[in-house]
């Protein structure tokens, strides 16, 4: 889709013919980085202060499934940022599908708080919980999901930099459909059993805390460009 | 209005004069980038969560048409910011005058997931529903002509990159001036027959889906400066 | 306070002994551009959707003190952000007491939606709507009372571009000064004669449509640096 | 854990070998910034505005409290903002690790409005007073603890910049521990007598108004690239 000769070159406006202007990766995030803070911060609004009265401490403490919705949203969110942040050093440019996927990808990102909420809320309440579980379980899977769909629009565009190594990115796609398999799994076991379908979503996010394999490229690694 | 001689040359602080600092586009996406942010994400604070009980599962399934608002109008928010990440690339300064045609757009598409809501929430009624088709449809058209008042001040100001093909930035304003009359014909349609109003709209809009064209420069396409 | 001799250098971290870590005013403008997108945006989730009924469209229709409010708040924000974006071309350094002006100017910021609703939910009701302008007019004179509170700092501790010509600052600073002046005033006379105070304060804020003066550098003016 | 031989070098993507791709410090910096901005401006969407009626003027006096509460809140949220811009000096880089102690640190600014308004809120009653200010003082003690913690695991993964003097950062680790003490004795005090703690707390978070201690390089100091 490209003739983009020499992998050093810096990307060009005019460097992908019939997806409009591509750009680098830098401007993309400024919007996607403001999503997920808002997707990160939003959730505090639904915490309501109780009234003061007699039991006051009590029920700041009773508010305790509510500190754990912001919070676990907070690290999953959290996690997906620093994975995309992690990207952003692996896309070279970004043209006008990939920044379609980008948007999908987001609307996950911003919805994902509430199917949160709906599993911790009503954590003290089995029937309520058990839905909120399989809810929050598909969400996480519909999130990954649309990652995956990132990924792959991504490369089938050519705007993964061109310069990484072939056996790299293929790592990275094996590791992606991996993920993506077992999230669908867990939202599948959620229905059968809503313990293990959770669990099994919940380490396949955890693992996501391990740092990603550091990028191997052909070419000589690039710098940082202006960053200081 | 200015008297830059080599289109090649970078923008400079005192090149229009009467027009205070104009600036490069990269530092004004910050602000515009933050409200498409914030627009997009900030409709998810509508959706209240149910109450547990006997029925909460199928509760949380009666919400679809808060979950269709908030899709809804995170994709027209999403395509109205991957068509200004794209105009980013035509732009290459930021006069006074634009800016507050910038002030203008914003306004209109942090308003806009209200009429989107107004549609989708009450999508079972009716009566109800009418009335908020027509209220989106014309919000739509409105959003449009924002759209277009912000090209043709960009236009007027010179702070589209003087680098473009003349014909590739006609070829852009016939098109934002068709988009604006279609938007303007369907929000009069909207009246006689919502259907076909809201139909109309959707489709010029969904249009967008497609990628615009490549930019076409004069002089040779600049690379993406800071941006690794 | 600082022994910088030659003004075109670029900025230095340690230029500004006792102060921090000084740094370009680039990446300051994202915190402050997402509090200004945030104050611009946030207005419309207190705007609440009516039910579904016979008067569905009246209701949508008598909804017009919140639009208006939703749309002073963001017109005065957003004139505030293009002067703030103006000065991000003044300024050349951002030390450790500036930022803390900037601070107090960003509370002002982000609490100004809230004095414009109380003027304008309340404009039919002729008690309230005295109390709401006197609020929003005192509102607006503190807010720009902060601006000059920044504008005064970042002059005293040499963030200001040392390349400005010298009566070009002058300049601005008696326009900041009589600003802030007028404001005072129209703060003094709302409470003897709303629609006084109140028209004054809107006078003086408008005005602000109008472009600054172009800058005037001493040396030969820089070009944008980074912004492509 | 690096093998980067001369100080004076730019970053490298493949430079910390098992942490993913480490880049400079001013990408994080967006979503660093937008959750600082949010977290500033969102607490007032929780001040609602009083009904029209005979009392209107003395309702909104009344509400002080609240207005406190979001002064109180953004003032601390922008100190540590002040600080964190500061600290954007002195890293150098982002590897996985300290962006995983970054989002631990920004959950618990996400969430620092909330025991700040369990306090202002309640100012009028003694009980829920006090209650409020255990809470307030905990939470301030908390948030200092992550911020240590961010700080210490920049130092252990090799973020912070190499080309400061040794002994700077030996003097920035003693005042961040030292701080962090304050503020866990501030925590305990306040359960034993809460006016007493409130105030260490206070008196520790209003001490860092001070500017911070210009950075020391050992090598020459660094320009700020990129930053106009």
């Amino acid at each position: 889709m490209t003739d983009r000769t020499d992998p050093q070159d810096a990307p060009r406006l005019d460097d992908h013919p019939g997806e409009g202007a591509v750009r680098g990766t830098q401007r993309m995030e400024i919007f996607v980085d403001a999503v997920f803070a808002i997707a990160f911060t939003l959730p505090m609004v639904e915490i309501k202060l109780p009234e003061a009265g007699p039991h006051f401490g009590a029920e700041l403490l009773a508010l305790w499934p509510q500190y754990l919705g912001y919070g676990l949203s907070a690290v999953v969110i959290g996690i997906y940022w620093v994975h995309h942040h992690f990207s952003g050093a692996i896309y070279r440019t970004t043209g006008h599908h990939f920044l379609l996927a980008t948007i999908l990808f987001l609307i996950a990102i911003g919805f994902i708080a509430f199917p949160t909420r709906a599993f911790t809320e009503h954590i003290h309440e089995p029937e309520a919980r058990e839905t909120g579980a399989i809810f929050y379980t598909c969400a996480l899977a519909a999130t990954n999901l649309t990652w995956l769909i990132k990924w792959r629009t991504g490369r089938l565009t050519g705007d993964v930099d061109a310069r990484l190594d072939k056996a790299y990115v293929e790592r990275l796609t094996r590791k992606y459909n991996l993920t993506a398999a077992l999230m669908v799994t867990a939202a599948a076991l959620v229905f059968v059993r809503w313990e293990a379908g959770l669990a099994l979503a919940a380490a396949v996010t955890l693992f996501y805390l391990r740092a990603p394999e550091t990028p191997v490229y052909v070419t000589e690694a690039p710098t940082v460009e202006g960053e200081g």
